[in-house]
């Protein structure tokens, strides 16, 4: 019988901030980097599992830390066990009576719980030579709704109404997943938008994103309202009056400077307003949404269920952002999905980053298979950075995203790639140092 | 000019779940825990800032590297230019683009932020040569205004109206802080009720809390509810009908669930009821509040000030809990304590666990000095656990704790405690493996 018979990690960087790609209004210069972590087991087949926690790079070690503190509760578990009731093993890391002081289910340690979970997932997949969309679009409702923990969310979705939900999206799943094999699943992307950029590489990198395909671009906004008024025309020119315009502040706004400013933007016909301010703020997205009229998106920096719950309840949201590596793995994420699908509220997957974008597809493609049934009104965020690092890299073609069909989550980074940006000792960081000194 | 010239670590641990000392219905095993940080200066006098996470055992070392995280803010910063505006150093710390990304404000992170802003504030006081309350107590409005981020608050609370609930209490501070040194400041305490604790132990510290002098005891609950009616019998027999008896959940229910619990419990004539839900759970709060009637407590997990402006704005609470070594520290407890204030709602702290009653003395005392101005229906958590180990420890005299008059923050832990309860090669764990072995 296979265990796993090691946790291990690594601190993975790379210095983007050179470039000032990633640039918005709170994050001025990130190093995107990952906390990464390999499940080894002593499978006949060979098989590991991949996972990471995504960062910013400074505090990429606290969260490398934090998931080495998870190794007792992982190491010497059977492979078959945790496989066969992965809602189980989730719920084994979020109740460590002692961690969950350090959350609960939230932060750090929360997200240490995620790159875990996401690693067993990888696992899965590999164990059954699926990749993972399709390993959680073909489990039956009753296997789907043994993934998710409950507990906090029954006022708003019970396990019954969670079957009910899978059960009526259960008739077309084999031509949903035919029809993603063949044609993929739309994408929009943020590449021509941050704000370090120039309005000449905007209009340049705007106009190639609409040859390339996409129906929606992405700006950043919240430095300067006339810089925002100025670069949404230059946007605007660019793609022409058909393709969607969304705008992100990054949470740079309170309450009442969001309801001015967002009104001050308005006639621009924005697809979303992403993140008007704190993430945290359930009531003051209720209250901006009202005041404007604007349609609201949040949800990359939702520490877990319990706030999804509760910005669904108070009709905060008009797009539910999923991350894929902030809340506690695919097991948390299959209750967001049928929190949204349960309000009629779609889904937009926040991507990006180092590796999100490889991850968080299976997630919008198990939500089109098996949960909502639909990709109307929804796309997956592409940004085209870091691509190269992954085995099995996500691929969008005509502005979609191709169903991936490597088995496993799509997580793995190639040696070489881990090699050269661990942190500080690869030869990306030791040649930066150089440059400086 | 002096400067911060090191940021030291430790990490510092209690075996107390040998004794099932701060047992409940969420946390069966508790060691408490310090992720324990020194700031050391070059000042002429010698003085040094002490500070600490509280975390309740395994993942102190993720607690402790994250304090470790910050020393490239700390290190190197003129002593004069931070005490000058601890404002501004809080703000440096919460601001970092990199780190930011870890939380924001939540978790991990941010209570270490806490402990760093925690220890400038012990070495502000010694400094100054004045225990923190009074230090704070002394300020102008104008000053504490500064102390405090009001970004994601003036939907609720702007710094206008902070300056005039400031301006208000400022008449009677004086009297106010005679009191306080004379007659000290009511305490709860929580000793009887540990989960872990037999029924003739509970009576024995029931009847022994009375005849100390607290006017309210706090049980544990949430694990049976007839054991919890039959425990709070016991407990009411043992006080007699004066003494007010809270009840704590831990956390352990849903929303349906908490109020048809708190409604079997009802006929105890609870003066709380205390975390009946996830801490995330605003609108879940407010909604247990609303069927049941009951007085609903919650706080000693709130992530942020953002989190108890909801709280507030949704009616969800009676009493405000706030934990020194949750948040942003004593910065972002002022900011709470206004919060508070403007919704006229009591703030009875948490605390407990190691140093949380020593820490949280002095905002209670703030609280009354200088802002809501008054003690009435407030009390200080007390749990007579490890204050051994402190060089100025709280002292509760016929259950009122005194005030300080040390100067600093009363979190400096004694060297000999520090060195025996260092994690894993101190002696208390030492001798605890050889007893395993």
């Amino acid at each position: 019988m296979a265990h796993i018979t090691a946790l291990d990690t690594l601190d993975v960087r790379f210095p983007t901030s050179a470039q000032l790609d990633g640039s918005d209004a709170m994050n001025p210069d990130p190093d995107y980097s990952a906390a990464y972590v390999v499940l080894r087991t002593n499978h006949p087949a060979g098989h590991h599992g991949h996972g990471f926690a995504f960062t910013i790079g400074r505090g990429n070690e606290v969260q490398q830390v934090a998931i080495a503190a998870l190794a007792p509760l992982v190491v010497g578990r059977s492979v078959d066990e945790i496989l066969g009731d992965p809602g189980g093993f989730a719920r084994s890391l979020t109740d460590d009576s002692q961690l969950r002081w350090l959350g609960p289910e939230k932060g750090v340690m929360h997200m240490a719980i995620g790159a875990v979970v996401n690693a067993v997932w990888d696992l899965a997949g590999r164990v059954a030579a699926k990749p993972v969309w399709q390993l959680v679009s073909e489990m039956t409702p009753e296997q789907i709704v043994a993934l998710i923990d409950f507990r906090y969310l029954t006022d708003a979705l019970t396990p019954d109404e969670a079957l009910t939900l899978l059960r009526r999206a259960e008739p077309g799943r084999r031509e949903r997943a035919d029809r993603l094999l063949a044609t993929g699943y739309p994408a929009y992307t943020t590449s021509p938008g941050w704000l370090g950029y120039s309005d000449a590489k905007l209009a340049r990198l705007a106009r190639r994103a609409v040859a390339d395909g996409f129906g929606t671009i992405k700006i950043k906004v919240g430095r300067d309202v006339e810089e925002d008024l100025r670069r949404l025309k230059v946007a605007r020119d660019a793609v022409g009056p058909d393709i969607g315009l969304a705008v992100d502040a990054n949470q740079r706004w309170g309450i009442d400077e969001a309801a001015q400013w967002i009104s001050r933007l308005a006639p621009a016909d924005l697809a979303w307003v992403e993140e008007p301010t704190s993430p945290d703020d359930i009531l003051g997205h209720a209250e901006i949404r009202r005041r404007t009229g604007a349609r609201i998106a949040t949800g990359e920096h939702g520490q877990n269920r319990i706030l999804f719950k509760q910005l669904l309840q108070a009709e905060a949201v008009d797009v539910v952002q999923i991350d894929a590596a902030r809340v506690g793995g695919v097991n948390e994420n299959l209750a967001i999905l049928l929190l949204a699908a349960k309000f009629g509220v779609p889904v937009i997957p926040h991507a990006g980053g180092v590796g999100l974008c490889e991850l968080v597809q299976h997630l919008a493609m198990i939500d089109y298979v098996a949960v909502s049934a639909t990709m109307s009104g929804r796309a997956i965020e592409y940004v085209d950075h870091l691509h190269e690092h992954f085995r099995h890299p996500a691929r969008v073609v005509d502005g979609r995203y191709q169903a991936p069909r490597a088995p496993g989550f799509s997580a793995e980074m190639l040696p070489a790639s881990l090699r050269d940006h661990t942190y500080p000792t690869g030869s990306a960081w030791r040649t930066r140092k150089e440059h400086e000194n």
